[in-house]
Order: C-alpha cells, then sequence, then structure tokens
C-alpha cells in the first residue's frame, strides 16, 4: 500500500452540512408537488419523501464539497475508489455493453459453456455454493424468472450449518448434477467445507472424475484446479469485484443455466443503463442522487433508525436481503474514510417483506408504532399471470398502504369509524385513540413498467449508486468490511478449542466467562 | 362491548420507571457474572444483558406496579385478555395437555383425518393458503422437520400477487392435491382469491367435486361449507385465537400431514411447559420476565431501536418472520390500553437471517455500524446430520460473533493485527480505525439441546410471554392490531378506482396527488 493516506474534513464541521440538516429540519412532504424521475425506464416517486428548495440547493451543495464528480468519475473509471484495500470497484464495467477485452472473453466463455450444456440436454440439477455476495444475487434473479419452475433445478447450499448440505443433496441424481462453486478469494470456509461435502457425495455415487461434475467462479483459478475441476469450468474473478456486487460476474453462471443468458444478459443491459443515467442525468433528475439525499436526511437528521422495503412483488422476495448487505455492508461503518468519528448516524437497519405478505406481518408497526420507518415501495405496472383481478389488488393494496402512512388517519375519523362499526358513544372515542395512525411517514415508490431481466438490473444498480452516493455524503468507504473479518479469526480459535485443544493462557483469559462456560458443555456433545 | 374503559396510570409517572429507567442507565454487561435460565429444557444466557441486583430489583418492582400476576392470571386462564377487541387471547388452552373439550375434539378430528390421509397415502401435494398468522407458524414448523424432503410435497400461496399462486401450482396434479385454506374470519382477502384460483384450477382439472379436494380452517365453518366443502374436512378455530397464536390450532393440519401429528403435538407439548416455566418460575429465573426487562431496558432506556434474530442452524430460517409478526403486530403500537401514549419507544424492528449467512450479509453492520443492535443468538447443542466438523464450526461461529460483539477489538489490537497483515508504520494506524471493533453490544444466547418439537414448541412460547410481559410494562395491548385494518379499507376504494369507477367527490380530494397520478396510470394498464 503506497497510496497518501486520504485527508477528509470532518462532516459535522462543514457548513454545507450545517445547512443540510437544516433545510431537512425545516423541510416537509409536499404530497400536492409531484416529483417523480424516469431512471433508466424506472419511475421513481419521491413525492413522499421530505422536500424544500433549499434542502435541494443545500444537497448539491453538500455533494459538491464532498467532491462527489470526482468520486463518481475514479468508481466508474476503474480508479482506486476502495482507498483501505488499495484498488478499484470497477462492478460496473463487468456489465458495459463494451467492457474490457478480460471481461468480454469471460463473458463469452460462460455463454459458450452455457450453450453447450443447454445442447446437450446436460446438468438436471445444479447445486449452488456460496455465501453472502456469491448466493444472494443469483437467488434473486433465479426466483424473479423461474418462481414457477424451469427445467433445471437448483439448490443452494451457503450456511456452515450441515442440514444446509444435507437439504440441498437429499434426493439428487449425482450424475445428472453441476455443483458451482462461487468464492472470490477460494479460501471461504463455508464454501469450501460444503463443496468437500458434494465432492464427497459425487465420488461415493461412483463417478469417476467428480472434478468434472464440478464448476468454479474465483480470482483464484490455481486453487480451484488444484480441486481436479477442468480449466473450461473454472470463470475468472477479479480482486476488484467486491462480493457484494459480484452478481455481474461469472457467479451468474448458475443463472445462465437456470434461467437462461439472455436473463444475465438483459440483467446487465438495464444496470448498464442505470450507470449511464447516474453518470450524467443532472442533479434534481438523478434518482440514485435523489434516493440518496432523502436516505441521509431521514437517517441523519430526522432519526429514522432503519429502511423498510416492500416489494409488491412475489417475485422479489430475495430483493430484501440482497439489498440488506448491499446496503449494511457497504454503510455500516462509523469511521471516515480519513479514520476519524462520521459523528452522525449512518447506513440503516434494511428490513422487509414482499407485500402484501408484509402487511399481514408488520405493517402494524409501521403505522402504529412509536417509531415508524421510511419504506421504499417497489411494484410493477404489469403482471406476467392471467389473473388481472389480482394484479389490481395487489397495486390497490401498495397505494393504500403508502397513503396510510403519509397522510394517517386523525381521531375524528377513527371515531366515526368506531362509531360506524357499532360502539357506544362511552367506548368510541377509547376506541378511536387506538385507532388513529399519526401519518407523515415518509416513503418512496418504485415503479418498474413490469419485472424484465432488464428492469431487474436497472434495478439492482439503482440502489448501488444510491449507497455510493450516501457513502460519499458521510465519507465512508462503501467498498470495505473489516468488520466482517475479526469474528471469523476469532472462530478459527474455539473452533480449535471445540476440537479439544486447550486455549494458550492469553486466549482463555480473553474469552469471558459465558463463553468459556459453552466453550466447556459444547465440548461435551 | 359493556366492559369498562380501563384505567392505567401513566408509565412515566410512575416512580417505579423511573427506578428502572435509572438503573437500567446504571448498569453494564457483567460478563463474569453468569446467568444462565433453564426454561422447560431451553437454556437461555442472558449474561450478555445489563444487570445490576438494583435493576433487578427495580425490574419487580415495576412488574409490581403493573399489575403483572393479575394479567398473567387472566392470560392463562382464558380471561379477557384483549380489551380493545372485548375477548380472550386463550391460545395457551390449544396446547395444554388436558384442554376444554371442544379444543380436545377438533385436535382429535385433525388427527384422524392425517392418520386416515396417510393410511390412504392420499393427498401427495398440499397447497396451504394462508397468510401472516395462517402462514408463517406452519411454514416454520415444515422448514425445521422437513427441510430434507417429506414425501407430501408442500406448497404455499399467502401474497395476493398472482404470481404467489401460478407458482403454486405450477407442475402440480391436481387429483392428488389437497387445498388447505386457513382464515379465522373466512373474509381474509387474499386467502380467499387464491382460494378461488385453487378452486377453478381443481375444477379444470375435470374433478367431479373440488370441495373434496379442499379443507379449511376456520371459526365460520358455515362459510367454508358454502364453498362446498365436507363438514369432516372443516376444523374449528375460535375468536379467541388471534393470528399470530393460531399455529397451535387445527391450523396446524398442513403440518401435521407433512411431517406428522407428531410433530404437532411435540410442539404443543413443549410450548405447554414453557407456559408452566412462565406461570411458575420465580422473577429472577423466569426466562421470558428476563428477556422481557432486557428487551425494555435495551427499547425504551439504552435506545436500541432494533432486536436482530440470529438463529444458528438453517432450519429455522422462517423463525425470523415468524418473531417478525409476533413482537412487531403485538408491540408495534404506541398508546396505552387506556388510549394515553406510552410516551417511551415501544416495540422495536425484530430482523435477522439464520447464521453463518447473516455474517456474511449484515454482521458488518452489527459489529462497526454506528447502532449496533441486541441480538438473540439461538443454536442447537446437538445437530441431525453427519459431518461433526460443520456443526463445530457453527457453534464456534455463534460464540465468536457474540463475543466480538460483546468485547470488541480495541485500537491497538486493531494495529497489531494490521501490522501482522504487512502495512507499513504509517498505513497500520490509519487502517487501524477502521478495523477497531467498539464492542459493549448486549446479547442472550439460547441454546436448544437439540431441535426437536419439543423444544421448538417452548422456543416459540418462549418469544411470546417474553413479548406479553414487554406490553405489561408498556401498558400495551399486545392482541389487537387496529393498523391492519385502515389500509384495508382504503385498498379497497382504490381497487373500485382501478376498474374504472370516478371516486366520489369527497374520495377524489382525499388522495394526495401522488396517488391520483398512480391511480390514473395503473388504470391504463
Amino acid at each position: 500500500m503506497t497510496s497518501p493516506i486520504p485527508n477528509l474534513p470532518s462532516l459535522q464541521q462543514l457548513p454545507e452540512w450545517k445547512r443540510f440538516a437544516d433545510a431537512a429540519e425545516a423541510a416537509s412532504v409536499r404530497t400536492n408537488d409531484l416529483r417523480i424521475l424516469d431512471a433508466a425506464g424506472i419511475n421513481v416517486d419521491i413525492t413522499g419523501q421530505v422536500a424544500s428548495e433549499e434542502l435541494e440547493a443545500a444537497g448539491q451543495a453538500l455533494l459538491e464539497a464532498r467532491q462527489f464528480g470526482q468520486l463518481r468519475s475514479t468508481l466508474l473509471s476503474g480508479g482506486i475508489a476502495n482507498l483501505t484495500e488499495d484498488r478499484a470497484a470497477w462492478h460496473t464495467v463487468l456489465r458495459a455493453p463494451a467492457p474490457i477485452a478480460d471481461v468480454a472473453a469471460e463473458r463469452q466463455r460462460m455463454n459458450e459453456f452455457v450453450r453447450q450444456a443447454d445442447s446437450e440436454r446436460r446438468w438436471r440439477n445444479i447445486i449452488h455454493i456460496g455465501i453472502g455476495g456469491s448466493d444472494w444475487g443469483v437467488r434473486l434473479a433465479i426466483n424473479a424468472f423461474g418462481y414457477a419452475g424451469a427445467w433445471r433445478h437448483v439448490r443452494f447450499a451457503a450456511n456452515i450449518d450441515g442440514h444446509a448440505m444435507q437439504g440441498a443433496l437429499a434426493g439428487l441424481d449425482a450424475r445428472e448434477t453441476l455443483v458451482v462453486l462461487a468464492s472470490k478469494s477460494f479460501t471461504t470456509a463455508e464454501t469450501l467445507q460444503n463443496g468437500q461435502r458434494a465432492r464427497e457425495w459425487l465420488a461415493a455415487a461412483g463417478l469417476e472424475n467428480p472434478g468434472e461434475h464440478m464448476a468454479a467462479i474465483t480470482a483464484r483459478p490455481d486453487l480451484a484446479a488444484a480441486w481436479g475441476i477442468p480449466q473450461a469450468h473454472i470463470f475468472k474473478l477479479w480482486d476488484w469485484v467486491g462480493g457484494r456486487f459480484s452478481l455481474w460476474s461469472s457467479v451468474s453462471l448458475t443463472t445462465a443455466l437456470a434461467v437462461s443468458s439472455d436473463v444475465v444478459a438483459g440483467m446487465q443491459a438495464g444496470a448498464a443503463a442505470m450507470d449511464n443515467h447516474f453518470a450524467q442525468a443532472p442533479f434534481a433528475q438523478n434518482a440514485p442522487i435523489q434516493m440518496a439525499m432523502a436516505g441521509v436526511a431521514n437517517r441523519s437528521v430526522l432519526g429514522y433508525g432503519s429502511l423498510n422495503i416492500a416489494p409488491y412483488d412475489f417475485r422479489l422476495a430475495h430483493l430484501v436481503p440482497y439489498l440488506q448487505q448491499l446496503d449494511m455492508e457497504s454503510l455500516g461503518k462509523s469511521v471516515d474514510i480519513a479514520g476519524n468519528p462520521v459523528g452522525v448516524p449512518t447506513g440503516p437497519v434494511v428490513w422487509g417483506m414482499p407485500g402484501t405478505d408484509a402487511q399481514h406481518t408488520f405493517f402494524q408497526w409501521l403505522h402504529q408504532g412509536s417509531d415508524g420507518a421510511p419504506v421504499d415501495f417497489i411494484v410493477c405496472q404489469q403482471a406476467d399471470h392471467s389473473w388481472p383481478d389480482h394484479h389490481t389488488s395487489l397495486l390497490a393494496n401498495c397505494l393504500a398502504q403508502r397513503e396510510a402512512l403519509l397522510n394517517g388517519k386523525t381521531f375524528d375519523e377513527a371515531q366515526q369509524e368506531s362509531l360506524h362499526a357499532g360502539a357506544d358513544a362511552q367506548h368510541a372515542p377509547w376506541l378511536a385513540k387506538h385507532r388513529v395512525h399519526a401519518g407523515g411517514r415518509p416513503s418512496s415508490l418504485v415503479v418498474l413498467p413490469k419485472l424484465s431481466p432488464y428492469t431487474l438490473g436497472a434495478l439492482l444498480a439503482l440502489y448501488e449508486h444510491k449507497v455510493f452516493v450516501q457513502s460519499v455524503v458521510w465519507g465512508i468507504n462503501p467498498f470495505d468490511q473489516w468488520g466482517v473479518e475479526y469474528g471469523k479469526v476469532l472462530a478459527k480459535g474455539i473452533v480449535q478449542e471445540l476440537a479439544g485443544a486447550r486455549p494458550g493462557p492469553d486466549e482463555g483469559q480473553r474469552h469471558d466467562a459465558s463463553t468459556r462456560h459453552w466453550i466447556e458443555e459444547f465440548r461435551k456433545s
């Protein structure tokens, strides 16, 4: 590492921050002032977020003070955007229409692999082994476009818990199965251990060459080759591809096998279109920027601790964990790139569930809980099934919940309702107090014309860039994840102790009494 | 409704509240003072929560001031625990070893139905249609005990989104399929609409009597019978069974068909054992009470906005949405039973994911994010697979993450680590700032001897009672959900408008500009 240690003014000492915070405090949701942005064919309605002309101007000035233009260029051109790891974060080139030669070559190799497998009708079953970024994107895409089944049957094994692998293998015929290992470092504990179980299973089925039934996506092809996986089954990752952005790489081999290479290409095209929008649209029309500034206002000024993701689409169930990782692993940090405390609350808890399930699970809390949370509603204008009544209901529920959160229900309305429902004059005011909705809860509404690979790709890139803009405001490096490393190191030590090794004097002392107790207890098992 | 309007002193004016809040502020996590409770065979380790003798005494006094003993008796004896709906919340009787006759009779009817279906090897496929409380508990149990497949193949359709039903029907043979409708009111929009699609599908397959291929669990058997469902296929619910507690009723018919009646009986037995523990264990040993008081301290005093659920067990993936509903629908309220504002933050956001997946998704945020969240770690001492290395790793990861959250990593440790990893003397202190873990983040550790129906039942009842105790402190009715109703009413109106009806002048005005815009836009689709 030779780059100079970055210097960054403290956010709270910037006059532009003070101006933005003051403006956000003073702003309000102006429900009659429509703000709907068109980004790569997606409509992003931010009417439900706080707004004012001053807030708009202050936001723009804040981004300028944070040298946003320059940082965006560095990101999109493959410069060193990830300073603490001294490398680029160039996932955008993976989806560029005309990428660098190395990327184009891997794309072509992957498509050829899939074409050949399809023409031979090979690999009826796929076991996809990866975790975190090597897992969620593939699940998301396959659920989105293969929700009603597909010719190939895909199982996932991510968790180190052996029940995951047991479930993934159950009932499959090894002769028809391809095991896909996705790990950039090819050292991910979960993926290698699960991969070993899969290889044993292939061997136990009497296959002469289990390696022929495996494929790997990794930045360490040498390590994959040492597993006996043939070169033609090994696809390259680059060290500048972060795990949570690896969906755009050959990690999508499983997606292509399950729901076609066209899906992968379509997602890449949609994401590339969003990259263009992000690079070029002016501040006021730039959807990732506007969503990000609303996010900063909600989080760091108005004090909302979480962000609810409500896809009103059954097919997007995996969007929630996908965005949890993207947002929380990127922004779950409290020091800025210079190493100083950011000083304001950073990334929120991201959580959610598809509507209308979510309505019957936790919308009670959103409407009447003490905190509330901003909600990102996501919905498709057109459906891909033949029951228009269902789609009308889905759209209506999405609009109704958003309206209820925004506008609330007053005590008088609630009292009328209670009387109408048969309450007597004594109980009606009391019941009404339980039926009031405060309202004024902010939300965005993201409308896709329909769920296609293109619109899903654009949607994911929208959130990627939103997260990036927030990182620029907070001064955070969104591309590292030092907080993930420490627990792994501790776990290695405890594995040794559970296996019977007595800890060294330093380590034994290090554990608290409760951890020591459970190590003793679990050792007996 | 004839009962008097309840009177309840404001929490914040209670001296006992002030004492509790002061004690919680002053308390700290005492990692060397083990606090491990034994509850119905489950170990609950609360060593990682703030504690002090004064906090313990203050908590007990606070519960007494809130008349906890009396309210618990009302709950467990089937008294009017749900005041705003003027009825009992008597789910505990559903799992009692010797329940009331009506409950015993339905249990017997369900078991007989399953026994007969099994003996005839009927119903190879089940489509379970229900939403929220009629859905999550069944999914949870079937995933927990049928994760590696079972003879019967179960599909779920909950969401009104037609893609859900399309996916549920795809590829099934109607002649081998039983459609189970679960709806207490038999008016739940999603369940009835999806049920209609299922009935059409049965009829389209040429079945003479589609009703013979359906079953219903409902408090309105008359409405189910009007669908042509035979009496022998209709199982009774009672109006005093809340949706989020209906797992203990015949809603578990699908569970019994999928993974056996023994699973259902075992879960009931475990829950009943936890009911006993809750009723009888003294304050300091009472696990639901102790978890609840930690929850109140974390939420209302220490300011944590969310609670993370981390089951270190792949089979418990659905525990998270189950607990989201249980906790957030019960405690997502800000007025007390008298109708006054509670005045302190109430129920948190509940979110999570099984570890180790969660480690690769959002643990970065838990370790280094600006807010942090208390974590409930849940793990099984024994596994049900044959790869001990995997289980050792799983246990070690669980303990390690908890230890890292509790104890953190200092700047000096982080600097040593950076130097060790090859950083030069100039960069090492800078990198170290990015690697520091604050520590001091509270957690509980719940250890099941193994995952059995009995321990899972006990675990769910543990959380039910924890939620109940919190509701008593906050003075909230945990058994109503008025916030769910309003959006449904609004949605009905918007369905009409999307279908072409012009809104009445009042309604049209009521919508904000953005809602009006999207109604116009979606009407074109």
